[in-house]
C-alpha cells in the first residue's frame, strides 16, 4: 500500500481501490462541479417559481465530420428568461451562460450575476446545457447508453460543445428575429475556459466573455503543476500557521495508523466514517475534497455552492483545528475541520467514503481525453506531500480505466496558450478574466491584462468564480467594486457594438 | 430534355447523365482546381529538380472526438524547401501554404510567390496537402478505400483540414527548435478561405494570411448567387459586345439543334466531339467550364495553371469569335473559342466529353456537405440562361448522387461571414484579401479593407490569385505593384512580431 500512497496521496483519486492496486494513479484535475452532486437549491431559484423555462434544442451530434454518425442529433437543454428583455426590436442583448461540467440548473442556480443585471442591461438570459451532462445526453437521452463506451461517450469533447453553443445561440437569435442583438457570454470554472475560446473562436456569435476562474493555462508546459497546491497551501497558511503544520504533518499519521493493525479501525472511528468502507486512500481523498473545495470555495459569506457552508470557510476550518490546540490527537483537528466543510448543518451522523469507479464520461472523461491538466505538490513547503507530475501516469492511468490515449497537446493546439499575451494582444478583444487569488485555480488563470480589451480583473480575496455569485447584503466592498467593473465593461462592450452597428 | 436543360445549362452540373434523368441539376460551384485534372509541370519546379522535398507527417483521422475511430492515423504529405530559410537561431520566418483541392505540388508548382520572396524573408517554405486530396488519404493512403462510402470519406471538412494544419506546423516547429519563428500562411482559392479562417481560428499558430482569390462570403444569404456568372458576361463584354452576343444566342441554339432527328451527329461534327459521347448537355457543359476557366485564368501573360494558355484567353477567344463574324454560323464561332481554351497548343483532332459520375471524395462531396455556395444566373443580362439558385435543388442533388444532407449553415456558423466588416474589425487582425476583378469568384470576395490590419487588395485586370503565381519578365506594373504591396505587409507584420518577441 504504501508504494501507491504516495502517488496518490495529493487527494484527487477518486478511485481509491485503483490506486491500490495500479504502480501510478493518476491524479485528475477537479472542479468543484465535478466534485460533488449537489443537491438543487429549489428555494433560491427554479423553474418551479417561474424564473426560468426549460427548452430543448435538437442538436448536431457531431458538427465537424459527414459520416452518417455524425447525423444523429440529441436533445440539448436551455434555460431561458425574458423577464427583463427590452426584446429584438430594440436589439436588446442577450447574455448566454457556457455550460460546464454539471446539470444546467445548478449553474443558472449559482450565476445571480446574470440576474440581477438582466434589468439594467434589458438582458435575455440564457443557459446552454453542456453536451453529455444534466438532461442533455445523446443517444436517446439516456446517460447509461451515452456513457456505455467510447464509441458513444467520444463525441463528448470541448469543441464539439463550443459548436453546440454557436448553433443553438444562432438558432434561437433567427426564431426570436433577434439577429442583431449582441450576445455576451458568461461562464465559470469550465464553463469561464469555454467562455473565452468561445469568444476567440466565435467573435462573429458573442461580442465578449466573462470569463470568471478560466484556467486556460492550466496546461501542459504552460504555469507550473505546483500553483494549485501552492495556493490552497497559501490559503491554509494564510489563517494560521499551526492549522498548516496539523494539515501537513497529518498525511503520515494516516498512512502509518492504516498499517497497523486495527488501524482503519481506529481511523473509522475518528473520522466517524460509515460502516461501509474505508480504506487510507479513500480516507485522505475524502480530507482533501474538503480542504480543496473549501480553498476554492472560500467565500465571503454563507453559501451552498457545493454544500451549506459559513462564510469564509477556511478560516473556520482552522479555527476548528486552532481551537482543539489543547488536544494531542491530530485526527480529532483535522476531523474538526473536515466536518465544517462535511457536516456544517449538523444533520449527519457518519459519512460514506467513495468506494465506486467513476463511469465513463462526465469530467473523469474530459480529463483523460482532452483537458490534461498537470496539477502536482512541491517538495517545499507544500502542506500535501510530494508529488511530481508525469504525463506518463495519466497516460497509464486512462489507459487502463478507459482504455483512451489521452491528447495532452490538443487544447494547446486548438485554443492556444503559449505567449497568450503576445498572441491575444494581436488578435483578440472583449474578454474579461476575473480570478480570486484564494481560489487554487487561479494559479492557471489570465492575471494581467492582454490588451485593452482583454483584461484581468484580479482579487486578492477572493475564491472561484465569486463574483458571478448572487449578491448579498453582506458582500464586502471590493466584491461590489469588482462587479460593478464588470458591468461597466460589458456596458462598453454593448455600447460600442450599437456604434457599429449604426456605422455599418 | 428540354425540362431539364433550363437548369443544367449554366454549365457546371459534371454528370451530364444526371442532368437529365432528374427533375433539378445541383449547380456544382467549381474553383479551377476542382475543374481539370492537370499534368503537372515538372519543367517548372518540381521535386526531381531538388526545388522541394516531399515529407509525410503522421495525422489525427479525427480531432474532434474521441471514439476509438478518431483515433486512426494517415500520412499527411508536405512539402518543404529550407534553401532561403535563415534558421530557428534566428527565429526565420515559415511560409505554409494551406493546401487545396488537388495534389499539393500542383498549387506549390503555381505558387511562385513563395519561392520568390522566400530568399527576401529567409523563409522556410512549407506546402501541406490536404487531407483526402494527392497523396494524402486516410484509410491507407488509398483514394478508393477512402472515398468508397460516407463512413470513410466523411472525415473530409475544412475544420479538420485546418485542425490537420495547426498540428503539423505546430510538431515541425517544435522538430525544427523553432517555436518562436513566425508562421504566415498563404493560398489562393479554397486554400485562401483556408489561409483566411486559419489566422482567424488558429491566431497563435500563424501570425497573418495572404488569402488569394478566397470567396468566403460565397455563401447562403451574404452575397448574390448571381455575381459569379454576371463577372464572366462582363469579362466577355468588355473585350466585345459581339462576342457576348454570340455566346448568349448560342445555347438556344443548342438545345433545338441537339433535339432535331440527327442534331447530336451535327453538334458532334460542330465541335470535334470523339466518336465516344455526346449530350447536348455535356456539350454545354464543356463548353461553358471553357468560358468559366478562361476568365478565372485570364492572366496577363501565357500560363499552363489549367491549361495551355496564352495570356488574356478571354481576349482571344473573343478575338476567335469576332473575327468569325462574316460567317453565319454560330458552332463555329463558338468551336473557335472553345478551341483555344482546349486546344491552345493545336494537337488535338477530337475532344471527349465527360460521361462519369464523379465518385465520393473530392470537391464534389465537399461541395455537398458544407461548402454550398450559391451559384445562379441572373434574367437579365446574363450571358447563361437564366437559372435561379435554390437550395432544395442542392438538397434533392446531393441526397441522391451522395446519399448526404447538405449542412447549408454550418460554414457561417463556424467561420462567421455576416457583417464581416463588424465582426472582423473588432476581432481579427493580419489578413491580406486579394481579388482581381476579373475573377469571377471575387464576387464572393472581401473587397473592402476592414481594419488597418485586415486589408482587401483589389485589381481591377486580376485574375485567380494572379499574385500567387511566378513572375514573368512580361508582368504588367499593376501585378508587380501588388506583389510589392504584399511584401510590404507581410514584412510589416513579422517586424512586429519580432518587436513583440523582444518586449514579452
Amino acid at each position: 500500500m504504501a508504494t501507491s500512497f504516495q502517488f496518490t496521496i495529493i487527494g484527487f483519486c477518486l478511485f481509491s481501490l485503483l490506486c491500490f492496486t495500479i504502480t501510478f494513479a493518476y491524479v485528475i484535475p477537479r472542479f468543484p462541479s465535478s466534485m460533488l452532486h449537489p443537491a438543487l437549491d429549489v428555494n433560491l431559484l427554479s423553474a418551479q417559481n417561474g424564473l426560468y423555462t426549460a427548452k430543448f434544442f435538437t442538436q448536431t451530434l457531431d458538427h465537424f465530420n459527414y459520416n452518417p454518425q455524425s447525423y444523429q442529433t440529441f436533445q440539448q437543454r436551455y434555460l431561458i428568461n425574458d423577464t427583463y428583455w427590452g426584446g429584438a426590436k430594440n436589439n436588446a442583448p442577450i447574455f448566454v451562460y457556457m455550460g460546464n461540467e454539471g446539470d444546467i440548473e445548478w449553474f443558472a442556480q449559482n450565476t445571480g450575476f446574470m440576474f440581477e443585471t438582466a434589468p439594467y442591461f434589458k438582458a435575455l438570459l440564457v443557459f446552454i446545457e453542456h453536451r453529455y451532462y444534466g438532461k442533455s445526453f445523446p443517444f436517446g437521452g439516456n446517460e447509461e447508453v451515452a456513457d456505455a463506451n467510447t464509441t458513444t461517450v467520444g463525441y463528448m469533447s470541448s469543441t464539439q460543445a463550443l459548436a453546440d453553443y454557436a448553433t443553438l445561440i444562432i438558432d434561437l437569435k433567427n426564431n426570436l428575429s433577434a439577429t442583431d442583438s449582441p450576445v455576451v457570454v458568461v461562464g465559470g470554472s469550465y464553463g469561464g475556459m469555454l467562455a473565452a475560446w468561445f469568444r476567440m473562436k466565435y467573435p462573429h456569435v458573442a461580442i465578449g466573455a466573462l470569463a470568471s476562474s478560466a484556467p486556460i493555462l492550466q496546461f501542459l508546459d504552460l504555469v507550473s503543476p505546483y500553483t494549485y497546491t501552492d495556493i490552497i497551501t497559501q490559503d491554509y497558511k494564510s489563517e494560521s500557521e499551526n492549522c498548516y503544520k496539523v494539515i501537513k504533518g497529518s498525511w503520515k499519521q494516516i498512512e502509518d495508523t492504516a498499517q497497523k493493525p486495527g488501524g482503519l479501525e481506529q481511523l473509522r472511528k475518528s473520522f466517524r466514517i460509515c460502516k461501509h468502507y474505508i480504506s487510507a486512500g479513500a480516507l485522505v481523498y475524502w480530507l482533501q475534497m474538503a480542504l480543496g473545495s473549501a480553498a476554492m470555495t472560500d467565500y465571503p459569506t454563507p453559501s451552498v455552492f457545493l454544500a451549506p457552508l459559513p462564510a469564509y470557510p477556511v478560516r473556520k476550518m482552522c479555527e476548528a483545528i486552532d481551537n482543539l490546540s489543547a488536544v494531542n490527537e491530530t485526527f480529532t483537528k483535522l476531523y474538526a475541520a473536515a466536518n465544517i466543510f462535511y457536516n456544517y448543518t449538523g444533520t449527519a451522523t457518519c459519512f460514506f467514503l467513495d468506494n465506486t469507479t467513476a463511469p465513463l464520461g462526465g469530467w473523469d472523461w474530459q480529463a483523460c481525453t482532452e483537458l490534461i491538466m498537470p496539477l502536482g505538490a512541491n517538495n517545499e513547503g507544500s502542506m500535501f506531500p510530494p508529488y511530481k507530475w508525469k504525463l506518463r501516469d495519466v497516460e497509464f492511468y486512462c489507459k487502463r480505466v478507459y482504455h483512451i490515449q489521452p491528447r495532452p497537446h490538443w487544447i494547446t493546439t486548438e485554443f492556444g496558450g503559449h505567449d497568450i499575451k503576445r498572441v491575444l494582444k494581436r488578435s483578440g478583444s472583449n474578454i474579461i478574466f476575473f480570478n480570486g487569488l484564494r481560489d487554487p485555480w487561479s494559479g492557471g488563470g489570465v492575471l494581467k491584462n492582454i490588451s485593452e480589451t482583454i483584461v484581468a480583473i484580479v482579487a486578492k480575496e477572493g475564491a472561484h468564480h465569486v463574483d458571478l455569485r448572487f449578491s448579498t447584503t453582506e458582500d464586502p466592498e471590493w466584491l461590489k467594486d469588482i462587479r460593478k467593473r464588470e458591468i461597466k465593461i460589458i456596458a462598453n462592450w454593448i455600447s460600442q457594438y450599437y456604434q457599429d452597428l449604426l456605422n455599418q
